[in-house]
């Protein structure tokens, strides 16, 4: 354990070094590397299934479910969807090298903003291993070094894809350290990593709540945090009822599992009794369990075949993560607004309205990273939103947020040239 | 003790509550406020400088040195000119509601990216009574609701001034709790401050390293830390001796006892023996105390009247604050690089150079908030940069590099506007 510790503290050292380097690369060499890795997941496909496979037989041995251990599961098509990722990465624009506010002051200093890499990074993750390639590749394009922290159940997955990656880059030139994996799967060893503000610049936990609350909590470094959405859809009293019908339906079933997806549906008193039986049938046929404050309740009590409950004060601000949604009838739009700021995370919350009054209000009082008018939350996504990929979404206000693509992954320095100017 | 927790936490949430309606204040409203608090610094004179006479008399009985007391005297020149500073920040230009990044999407979404305040900002300062105005002017101009905990030595002063304000905010109509300040001046309110994450968006620590590092050690929010310069000017090779004589003065003479003068000067060897006997007699006519390597020592040893001290390991990363300078030979720009890396902190670093190449090389390869060519690190400052006035410098990567004016106290959300989109 001590000496892996001090590996730990080395490949700070050697991620510092690397970043130094990878701070002045040619955007050619970094594609470069990134279509090297693009190619490897494909050519190294069979080594890397035997990892995952030994991942996946330890799994199933140790009672995983269904659900997890899909999540971990590689194959020849998701290695391919993998590849175009990154391909897609290679494809962005360079983040590194722009400059902005640039200006000549009065005294001939020609000042400007550049983009700069923000240097080591590090990311502690759970289970998927694409997640490995996913930050892998976007630290990379970003000009960062990288040091990874995944699961322990994919450890050999993880392992794999890393060694792939090193080769890749090292074929392209690119420094010793860019891209490392912490493969001890001790806990000691993120509480160490946790305190090395001395050599990682900023750290992404990706994962559950517990994960992400232990990081803040006990990181000495700055922490992007994200990925916890209580997800609201608020209807008023004058709106489109297929269009409320559609968004709410969306933003609950696309895809239950993820941060920005429906959790609390808020529905204005005067199209209550026209609108929740509509998406109640709706979202019956999609399986959804319904927690209904009393007057839903007593709307939608004797409709058949709907999954209705009864809510309770932990359903409001609850991330569901399922084909669950509580639903409250409000008086006013007053009282959605407040409701939001009551129980809200700050990730993504929509109004479905056909009164630009009420548009308006929403998009300047609602303080989340995205808020939206007559469309689903669903559409908070580095990739919907034209960034490319990312890294996860922030909920915090500090820096970036909403999605972390490329340039939330750049700082920038000012550059000052002179001809001799003094301050007088 | 208790009670003035329970007060605390009471400030948090009309802070907040302030804060939601701040945000939607317009430009000529936060305007009128801060010609009002600028008027009344005038108006109010007599009552501010009765209290600040109050804080005078015990700093003397408790034995305070002239330069420290110096920096708490308040007088009617000084109050005017704090007045033109908070009508400066009035001139400025409004940050919030800017819009950045628009672009409708395939799908027909139309994207924004809208500057809004971050929210409630806490400020933990020491001694200076003007840094009390100052921040409340920029944090109001940029819609954020303020909590402030000066110094003990000052409280008379700034509850005079906070009273002051708090007045002149009501009269524009602003919400109570905009600005608030905390009066007692036990630790234990700093520590539990320190806590209040569910209130504070943002933390400032302005003061000397223990202040800095105590507060970025213990808060549970985001803070921004910066203030620490141990600034670096490099004379090249070949370079303008006249030229690096009047930078290398500037940067330690202009005003020693702030962040951004010089602490330490390398030299290259080519250039040693003509450069170091200028710069060194035009620093002993100021006083300056040289720190010298072997070799600048045996350059300088014989000159007559100068202030020469052989260098300790502890010269090198020291930021002085005062009329002393670390004074280094070294064999090449590499060395030179390389002794910046180990030692900056950061904030501001400057190349002397008359060499195109050396130039580029220092402005790409040095990691400080700001990098010069051909000038003094004193320009890093927000009103020289044309930010107007800063509540702080940043050496943080996070968020904001270098002088922080008000746009660097706004974030920003997304808001989209569709017409009934879903993710398919």
């Amino acid at each position: 354990m001590a000496s892996d510790i001090e590996k730990l503290d080395l490949m700070g050292k050697k991620a510092k070094a690397a970043a130094h380097k990878l701070a002045h690369l040619s955007t050619a060499t970094k594609n470069e590397a990134l279509l090297n890795i693009a190619g490897a997941l494909i050519t190294e496909e069979s080594a890397i299934l035997a990892a995952n496979r030994l991942d996946i037989d330890e799994a199933k041995a140790s009672g995983m479910g269904d659900a997890m251990l899909d999540r971990l599961v590689l194959s020849p098509e998701r290695l391919r969807a993998i590849a175009d990722d990154v391909r897609s990465v290679a494809a962005l624009p360079d983040p590194v090298g722009e400059s902005f506010d640039s200006k000549t002051l009065a005294n001939g200093l020609m000042l400007s903003r550049r983009r700069v890499p923000l240097g080591v990074i590090a990311a502690i993750y759970e289970s998927r291993p694409n997640v490995t390639i996913d930050i892998s590749s976007l630290c990379l394009k970003s000009g960062n070094a990288v040091i990874l922290r995944g699961g322990k159940e994919t450890i050999n997955s993880n392992t794999a894809l890393v060694n792939m990656t090193t080769q890749a880059c090292a074929k392209a030139g690119l420094p010793d350290g860019t891209i490392q994996y912490i493969d001890n799967p001790d806990r000691e060893m993120v509480n160490h990593l946790l305190r090395m503000k001395w050599a990682v610049d900023l750290l992404i936990p990706r994962g559950g709540a517990n994960l992400i609350n232990f990081v803040s909590e006990n990181a000495t470094m700055a922490v992007l945090t994200g990925g916890i959405g209580v997800c609201h859809t608020y209807v008023d009293s004058v709106a489109n009822v297929d269009d409320a019908v559609a968004i709410a339906y969306n933003a609950k079933v696309q895809r239950p599992t993820v941060c920005n997806a429906l959790d609390s549906l808020l529905v204005h008193k005067n199209i209550a009794e026209s609108y929740l039986p509509k998406i109640a049938k709706e979202w019956a046929k999609a399986g959804v369990e319904m927690h209904c404050d009393k007057r839903a309740m007593n709307i939608l009590k004797e409709i058949p075949s709907l999954k209705l409950v009864g809510s309770t004060d932990e359903d409001w601000g609850k991330e569901f993560l399922a084909l669950i949604a509580a639903v409250k009838v409000v008086d006013s739009i007053d009282e959605a607004l407040d409701h939001i700021q009551k129980y809200g995370s700050g990730h993504s919350e929509a109004i479905v309205t056909d009164d630009y009054a009420s548009a308006m209000r929403f998009l300047n009082e609602v303080d989340s990273a995205a808020v939206y008018v007559n469309a689903s939350t669903r559409f908070t996504d580095g990739a919907q939103f034209g960034l490319g990929a990312e890294v996860g979404i922030s909920t915090q206000k500090l820096h970036a947020r909403g999605p972390l693509g490329l340039k939330e992954l750049t700082t920038y320095k000012w550059t000052i040239m002179g001809t001799g100017q003094v301050r007088p």
